[in-house]
């Protein structure tokens, strides 16, 4: 607890390839390759460590990406990456994206368990059921199964792992027997699942760990994301991109909670959060101008406007922008979630187009400026309650990580607002959520 | 290369579970839940790597095994353990069981070649087919596919795997381009693999590490095993329990590979090797008897008759054993090459009863003495040439590990059969198997 008596606020950050910008592979001073290189993340997550940040995000697609111009994304496994940071940084959780699409239950609950005991419970699994229809032909499929399908899926998936999860009470009372036995057919249950997609018998060969299985993490900003969320996340780090969306997003999120059965405090919302910072609020703006590759405000804009073509055509900067030109499209491919934050930035207050493009990076919310201004963006968020903290997705690594650690992170802790240190062994103490008594059965 | 100027002895460790004995969760000293336990693994990985060993290896069926009273085997997954540790040791190899009955190729080349940067190139993949109907059905399937179908299966799964690993050349002259290009059509290539199994598209998202890609391990014993083997494999550790049996079965696979087009010299054997160490060699007896709990050579005796029945039923202790009791059952659903290696050794020489019973140990070759005897073993089939190295599976975990590199070790080192530190980076390096120059193609 922090001096105010509430829990601290989460801070995790992403650590995928050389930052969160799309020039960052070039950046001066550092090579190129770097994505390739173990050290570079084994830099970056000491450093977190050393500001104490929760946990450590990649995001992932089994692909290589199209664009061959942006940073090198979605390169190392991260359930190899993360295994090895975990034996070499203590303390920090991992938040390791896997589909459900494109792996078996079986495999990876032993997988994610695994690590959940090596690392001393710091797993969450951000479960995603990837929308590329590159992954799925990486994966024999002739085409992306729709977005119905994939999150039934994945709620079979998720399903199947937790129970595998509590299939095996290695330390159950009387064992290991003294006829030498070291389980029986109750401490070691089959579960003998026959679903739409999966028949796994049981049990796992993996029991649970140090803190009882993996935290669920999820981002789902559709319908079915919102639902699935709602059922199985502990974890949500959704786009946000004002106080006003984040209030109903959260409350939409806890009412689906609800109607599953669950308590809905028992959800942490960490929206995603890219600092830009520099030494005065100008040269902040620029450096965020030049991170995107732009020499001043009107290209940033423009570009935003291409972007989202046709949506804001013929807006001008300083034009207020109309929240039904961001209205979401039935039947939408991609991820919806993105979508739906500028759609809910716009309705939920007066924005105008010059403001938007200052608003949010890569989908993500921006805020620009000194660390004085970052350290106060975060406390009006954090006094509001609305959300739990926020996934850092830092534009140059690890320099900016650096930056903010140095900077940024001390001052928070100074309000209160943060520990510099690690005072629980496991992330599900240290995020408040207690292991469910119950395994959830298929519906 | 050693003082007489051949490539050392390959000594590789198994380290699964608590040991290679059955009764080794017991052991006096060490808690019986170690298995579960990461600095467990860590001190046997340290132990090996005090003694320059080459490998680690881990064996693997991701199920709950049926045996609830021997060793508790194949719960931690090998990617998982195997990343972790080689974030923690230097230098020593990894050779990690996965199996291509129940992985997808993308997934898994992209775990192998991620393992393989992080560690420096020191990756081996143990490819199975797994041959448990318990992992079937935790994978969906209602019963185990054939040994031609899983052969089959194989064989397309490694190839693809090879072209997926050789897709994207991401150091390729030229790149990144002058234009901010990270790569293009020709140095990241689309595999378009159509084929029974799988269909992937590719390329991968990790280009080749320190090593080109992992080395491939087999241990097949079946006639489709062998056949798998000469094709596709850098590294085989079938069972071999005689020097004789030994020539033989190298000879068979060699073929097989000049069959194939391979070099028939690009494959090092390293067979199993269970020592069973004591002060004298009557200790040594002793133990290995008490090791599989029992109190005496006639329980150790009858113990082997029961496992084999009926095959050796009848027979006295001096008894020579007729090779042709133990000839392979046409339709043998288990691995073959355990069988096959009794048949052999009963065909290379005239072995009793008692002699086979001190012979092998789980399938794999017994030596049973004192530290000299043990050295004396392993350097005179050393001289002969036959073998290049061998797989240890050491009874008890860790403390058997570290008799061996503490008694064991030093003495070959002073023969000149090992040498005591590690000359290369890669593991291709150390056992002198150059990258192919092509990529295989399906035929």
């Amino acid at each position: 607890m922090t001096t105010a008596g509430r829990r601290p606020l989460i801070l995790n950050a992403g650590i995928n390839s050389t930052g969160y910008s799309a020039k960052s592979w070039r950046a001066e001073g550092r090579p190129w390759d770097r994505f390739l290189d173990y050290d570079h993340y084994l830099e970056a997550a000491e450093i977190a460590h050393s500001g104490a940040l929760d946990a450590l995000f990649i995001s992932d697609h089994p692909a290589l990406q199209r664009d061959n111009t942006s940073r090198p994304i979605h390169s190392f496994d991260p359930l190899i990456l993360f295994s090895a940071l975990a034996a070499n940084v203590p303390d920090i959780g991992f938040l390791l994206t896997a589909s459900t699409g494109y792996n078996s239950p079986y495999n990876l609950a032993r997988r994610l368990a695994t690590l959940d005991h090596i690392s001393g419970g710091r797993v969450v699994w951000n479960a995603v059921t990837s929308f590329n229809p590159d992954v799925a032909a990486n994966f024999g499929r002739d085409s992306l199964p729709d977005r119905v399908e994939r999150y039934r899926r994945a709620s079979e998936f998720i399903t199947v792992v937790k129970q595998l999860w509590s299939s095996w009470d290695a330390r159950a009372e009387g064992f290991p027997r003294a006829d030498g036995a070291l389980w029986d057919d109750a401490s070691a249950r089959r579960i003998a699942h026959d679903g739409e997609f999966f028949h796994v018998q049981g049990p796992l060969n993996v029991p649970p760990g140090p803190q009882g299985y993996p935290l669920i993490a999820q981002a789902g900003g559709s319908e079915q994301g919102i639902d699935f969320a709602g059922r199985h996340a502990d974890l949500i780090y959704a786009p946000l991109l004002s106080i006003g969306a984040a209030r109903g997003y959260t409350s939409d999120v806890r009412e689906r909670a609800l109607a599953h059965g669950r308590d809905p405090q028992s959800i942490r919302f960490v929206p995603g959060l890219v600092p830009v910072i520099a030494e005065t609020k100008a040269q902040a703006r620029t450096l965020h101008e030049r991170l995107n590759g732009h020499d001043g405000e009107e290209s940033l804009i423009g570009a935003l406007v291409r972007r989202l073509s046709p949506a804001l055509d013929g807006l001008a900067a300083h034009d207020v922008v109309d929240p039904e030109r961001l209205a979401p499209v039935p039947g939408q491919r991609g991820p919806v979630g993105f979508t739906r934050a500028f759609y809910d930035v716009a309705r939920s207050e007066r924005i105008t187009l010059r403001e938007l493009a200052r608003r949010s990076e890569g989908g993500h919310r921006l805020v620009i400026g000194t660390p004085d201004d970052v350290v106060a963006d975060l406390l009006e968020w954090w006094d509001t309650g609305v959300v739990d903290g926020f996934t850092l997705q830092l534009p140059v690594l690890p320099d900016d990580l650096r930056l903010f650690v140095d900077e940024v992170v001390p001052r928070l802790v100074r309000a209160g607002a943060r520990l510099d240190h690690y005072p629980q062994r496991t992330l599900r103490e240290r995020f408040d959520l207690p292991l469910a008594e119950n395994t959830p059965q298929l519906t």
